[in-house]
């Protein structure tokens, strides 16, 4: 068994953020499993880790949001929503990277991003470490033209790594 | 709502197979929504739609393959496991393609591609049009070093289409 091959995948990359349900915190995270699952209507799925605290608020609102990466993203950008917890870091306040809040509360990330796609979830499966939310698509919109990342381009133009906390971590 | 930006996600390109219970008839389909789901134990998840004859081998089979495709498919390849129904035509008799059966008993695809993942299904969620299979790898090789093809390769390079059965048709 060669669990490299897993790094033969191919995957986008997306900040995926959500709320609390009285709408008085939010928060985000970077990852690459989300997907498409159906076309009519729109399902859109997003394995989280147990321990995100994202994922603790999809729990509770039962909404989320993906902004999708552009190829302008740096690693400082990459650092800010993925490599820092939420529980002890504030990624919204002081604004660094430009958001508003979208229909469902949820913030929409517009640096180094070219679309969003807001989610009402309708299911939960629990995959050990982690949870597997499945909802239909609400409101989405494109932002602008740029070229979405690549989990590939991710890591051999950024060099980027992927954390232990991660889904497609081998 | 844009759903065009839907096609700002970014995906793989893969090959999936599998086999009646009985071990007496393969099949596989192309498609681009597998993804790693959790890193230990490595859960992998795949959409299918429901009149897919693939799906109806894993649903009786409880087991499927991922072959990875690379840059090196043409749309000749693509056509023969993308778009034409197994029901109707015999995608391995005669062999166009070279495969191997693995431990499994499914297919692995050995030309264009560099890699295959072998999946016990150990959990089905309905989602309306697809079916979601979730299970944990049980074999796992890489075949070469060739380039995994993205979707945005498939779209921009070989301007292939999505079909409407595809969980990603917008």
């Amino acid at each position: 068994m060669n669990l490299q091959s897993l790094n033969k995948m191919n995957y986008g990359m997306y900040i995926i953020s959500s709320r609390n349900n009285d709408y008085s915190k939010i928060n985000a995270f970077l990852g690459n499993t989300c997907f498409q699952l159906t076309a009519s209507p729109i399902n859109i799925a997003v394995s989280i880790n147990k321990e995100n605290l994202t994922g603790d608020f999809i729990e509770k609102s039962n909404v989320f949001t993906i902004s999708i990466i552009t190829e302008s993203a740096d690693m400082k950008f990459i650092g800010h929503f993925g490599f820092r917890n939420g529980r002890d870091f504030d990624k919204f306040s002081p604004e660094i990277y430009k958001y508003k809040l979208g229909d469902n509360g949820s913030p929409i990330i517009l640096d180094n991003t070219n679309a969003y796609i807001e989610v009402n979830v309708k299911n939960k499966i629990d995959v050990g470490t982690h949870q597997l939310f499945i909802g239909e698509v609400s409101e989405s919109d494109i932002l602008n033209d740029e070229i979405s990342m690549t989990y590939k381009f991710y890591h051999e133009v950024l060099k980027g790594k992927t954390p232990k906390k991660a889904a497609t971590y081998i």
